[in-house]
């Protein structure tokens, strides 16, 4: 059997939406000047870690895009083959999308907020067809028929993520490549929480930082490709520690 | 029977040695600033005629991948398919790699360079395995083996990319899809030789301008994709005139 390859995990980094502390979900923003940093930072942490992508997997959004596309230009791995799928898409974040953070903190106060953030089931009212920020009619969900989200909560990500990874992410993993994959925050999380085997309660406290490659080491266990460094492993953790503290602050 | 797709190229924007008059082939040049401005405008022109692709066939090198995601991204597709093969790539200019076009020109004198550039059947000397400019050992072509160019000429080109048309390009155009190959001046050559049936002598005429989309209508005739509009249409008619005169010139 060949060995299994190694999973690497990339969050976008700062799109013009997180600048301006806006709800984005599958509003297709592109990333700010520092979210450009901060993906060029990301392939060259991969090359220091000499930890060097056979191909790479990435939402249909563009930050997450583009995310890929610098670092992998950084990392000298332009080249490798790319696959796209919207099961790696943000979570849609509902009737919430375009709106700002702290006024929605604001007006709905700390409990709902909160809700609407964190909790594992309960998903924002559903985006209204003819808002500016709905994704109705956008070719490239063209074929989702009725899969296409009008609001999702984490617990939908999980359900529409895990097909993806079964399907088209371990096989790359089983041919024993090494697979970038370069999403979004709660695409991320939905991933860490299958593969660390998080409760639904205790994903609430797991953020995952922008912009720094974060390795899993894997091991076939009765057919499941499980961590062998369990949380995995930022090939920056220092700045990893930091950021997650940034990210959990979001909207204060 | 589905209708055919539309067969959209798509010519690389000006890189950095072709700024400096060097001989590239291979060597993995980035774009210059202004083959990135060449690139979102042959996005722009996509949107203006409505031509926007579903999926993206590209080389292994950096100035087609780059001037393929510079212009879907401005054409909004930068979620579509991505597909991208060594048999795209430029010809190997073998020993010529990395040399300037205007010393060369000097010192071999107008017939011998003439021959390398346009012959048909001709190639430049091999490029040594210990050349800095030679691709030995680059992981992108560690699968080719034997297949590993070290020069070639046109004909050479014409050979390794039919293939690829026929197995991955033609399924793409009998599917529907409106298929934007983003690749290099001899790799399109070629193909256009093939399209268009030009003979070996005549080939040596055609020059492809940088940055302007070139579209193909196709029918089926007998099995082949043939064009219904012979020799393509530029999306930019005058600036395609312009921009081919100017590559004929080409170390001059």
């Amino acid at each position: 059997m060949a060995e299994l390859g190694t999973l690497v995990l990339l969050r976008h980094g700062q799109s013009t939406w997180n600048a301006e502390n806006l709800f984005t979900g599958w509003v297709d923003v592109p990333l700010s000047e520092q979210g450009e940093t901060e993906a060029r930072r990301g392939g060259e942490l991969l090359v220091e870690a000499n930890l060097l992508p056979d191909v790479v997997h990435t939402s249909l959004l563009r930050r997450a895009i583009s995310t890929a596309n610098i670092a992998l230009d950084a990392a000298d791995r332009h080249w490798i083959d790319v696959r796209r799928d919207w099961r790696l898409n943000e979570r849609h974040y509902g009737a919430l999308q375009g709106k700002d953070k702290k006024q929605t903190l604001e007006q709905f106060g700390e409990e709902q907020f909160m809700l609407w953030r964190r909790s594992y089931d309960t998903p924002p009212p559903p985006i209204e067809a003819d808002s500016e920020y709905s994704q109705e009619g956008d070719p490239r969900y063209a074929g989702l028929g009725d899969a296409m989200p009008r609001t999702e909560c984490l617990k939908d990500v999980v359900a529409r993520l895990l097909p993806y990874w079964e399907s088209a992410i371990v096989p790359d993993l089983r041919a024993g490549r090494t697979v970038l994959v370069a999403a979004h925050g709660n695409s991320l999380r939905a991933l860490v929480k299958h593969l660390d085997g998080i409760s639904d309660d205790d994903i609430a406290g797991l953020n995952i930082p922008t912009g720094i490659p974060l390795r899993y080491d894997l091991r076939d266990v009765d057919g499941d490709l499980r961590p062998t460094n369990p949380g995995g492993t930022y090939l920056d953790p220092e700045e990893a520690k930091r950021a997650a503290a940034a990210v959990a602050s979001q909207g204060r």
